[in-house]
């Protein structure tokens, strides 16, 4: 019989995606260049070309069987420990191959992880504002999302609030950073001080709790920011990677769960999160992507335009008197709406032919999600809309 | 805290992989070439050079936002409208793109429409001989796998042992023809009366009663084999498929759910699997392959090795006085073990360098099966082992 749980919710439809199918009407009456969509996280630079050369000549040279054959449900032996061996060199790590689980995006990765370290009745702590789809994620391994109000000061950790929610319950702590949506990115100071906090709940409560460490957004880092490799800090980390951000590669949905190798269980971590997929059918990423990936470690598309559209959008709205925080990374910006009802206040900017997030679903009410991720050009003429949305609604 | 479950798992190796590993193992000491490996179901074919050209003229010429971006939950449209067209055209169908739910191969299939029709509790039937991976597919989702024994005689479905498993809480069926490890393909005789026997309960229970079908096998049929498009027959059927055999590229994780336009829900089974992976992190197959792959639809590898590499294997099983049903496709043997003990059976066969595998976790003890997915020359030299093995041990 069709099942009830999952017909539900196909009624509640993501905000995001009406925001950005009414941009999409928008822009058929219009035209696309006219609608200035900060709706969707989709990456917009090119791949880089060396990517795609590589694809090419491993399908002009390679074996088809080897190509295109089965992998090891962890994911192919050879690519994982290319990306052992990256990650040793990049932040000082220790990790084999057998730490490495090969996995179809962060969503992947994220959904593993937590479901390798808890059980259904388990406790999971985020930090608002926080990425919506952890609700999916978390509540369909049977443990309970926990959601710690946010810092709407710096969007660091509020850590009082934080201390408040934890309990012997808390198996595992999932952050962000650099986040989605605040674009901040939690400083050395912030990581420090929560893996101090779950040392010594670990002592007091008897048993690990885990950090689930999502970062796809790792290496997209603005000029100065401080940006701590979180596993260095606490070792009881899974770390969440995705290349999609980094290579502008989403719809290829590659990435990986990094166990560190002092976790408790380490070396089993990556093998039982093969024993989850072996359940859920999902049984790791597609093959020629693993090995191309894995033959240009360390490239990125070029991500400088992300910093570039930040600085004119952060320096509009300091103009304009939007209460701020600068982003350290990725390609978002937060903003405290102009009235305390921020879907209110985005509705006012489809006036403006502005597509903004309000951020309700991302736990932060009264703030609103713009997503840069767009040429220059038009995020200059953004500008000009943004400017007289503002003057036109409120008066300044 | 780390999972308990999933950790349990790990001890619970599978033995096919531990055959596998095995003649690994032994083709370093001998030489791979005298490991007579019918272990493992991997394509033993090349890719076809235009599926290889297709990807290739891709990565040339499109722009890569447009190929490797975010696709849609269910797949990308365009996709889903030409692999609903194909098979109209083929089967005599009327799906269109919403019917279809774009997946991680057949493993994502049927791991998906099983918790589309089945909620924790309610029991899924399956007919032995059966892929044991079938047991973690369901019972992850929370409803319970039941498995009809084997009709030995045909390796079609034992009716009188399916009527008596079948009650109120049975929501699904779960059929693979052509099947893994019989390589029989149920005649059109067997899915009407299936069909017959489902509507009358249907009717009995008042609730819906799903056909899973899972086809993977679909493409390779061996001459003159009737081979009935299982959802012509019953209208509450989702059928499953993968191109990981008929394409050769298992690792690639390329399939998708075809529901029947005529199944209840029919509008809303693709968009609830697309919530389902939302929580299990799947998100669609990559774009790339995706893409590609519509580009060659009703292309397949040159399959017709298989049906040489059976005609040699079923005479000589024949000759040597084996109890075995002919394949009607796969590449698949199902012979009866010369001894009650089918492991001990397979264990002789180890020292003849055959890796056979038994077929206890297939349901049906005392059977074995052989994976005849390897070069001609090796099967008739795997023919003169088999020869050697049977005379020594059996003396016949």
């Amino acid at each position: 019989m069709v099942s009830q749980e999952y017909k539900d919710m196909l009624g509640a439809k993501s905000v995001i995606r009406e925001l950005s199918e009414w941009g999409g009407r928008r822009a058929r009456e219009i035209g696309a260049q006219n609608v200035f969509d900060f709706s969707l996280g989709n990456p917009s630079v090119p791949v880089p070309q060396q990517l795609t050369d590589k694809m090419i000549e491993l399908l002009q040279t390679r074996d088809t069987m080897e190509l295109h054959g089965y992998s090891q449900s962890q994911g192919i032996v050879a690519v994982r420990e290319k990306f052992a061996g990256y990650l040793n060199k990049t932040f000082g790590m220790d990790y084999t191959a057998e730490h490495i689980f090969m996995t179809t995006g962060a969503a992947g990765a994220v959904a593993h992880a937590a479901r390798a370290v808890t059980q259904p009745g388990d406790e999971v702590i985020t930090f608002a504002p926080y990425f919506p789809e952890y609700n999916h994620y978390i509540n369909q391994t049977g443990a309970v999302l926990k959601v710690v109000p946010a810092d709407t000061k710096q969007f660091q950790i509020n850590f009082d609030e934080f201390e408040r929610l934890l309990n012997p319950k808390t198996m595992a702590v999932l952050i962000n950073t650099p986040n989605n949506p605040s674009g901040t990115v939690y400083s050395t100071e912030t990581i420090r001080r929560l893996a101090a906090v779950l040392e010594e709940k670990q002592r007091e409560y008897g048993h690990d709790i885990f950090i689930i460490s999502d970062e796809p957004y790792r290496d997209i880092i603005f000029e100065g920011v401080d940006s701590p490799y979180v596993s260095k800090f606490y070792d009881n980390t899974l770390s969440c990677y995705s290349f999609a951000k980094s290579l502008s590669i989403p719809g290829e949905r590659l990435g990986y769960v990094a166990a560190n190798p002092k976790c408790t269980d380490s070396g089993l971590i990556s093998a039982m999160c093969a024993q989850i997929s072996r359940g859920i059918g999902h049984n790791c990423p597609p093959s020629l992507i693993q090995i191309a990936v894995a033959e240009v470690l360390g490239l990125t598309s070029d991500l400088s335009v992300y910093e570039t559209n930040m600085n004119i959008i952060y320096d509009t709205l300091v103009d304009l008197g939007f209460e701020v925080v600068k982003p350290g990374g990725t390609f978002y910006i937060f903003p405290k709406a102009l009235e305390e009802d921020a879907e209110s206040f985005c509705k006012k900017a489809m006036k403006y032919d502005l597509v903004l997030v309000p951020a309700d679903t991302f736990g932060c009410p009264g703030y609103f999600r713009m997503a840069y991720c767009i040429e220059t050009e038009k995020v200059e003429r953004a500008m000009e809309a943004l400017r007289r949305f503002v003057r036109m609604e409120y008066g300044k």
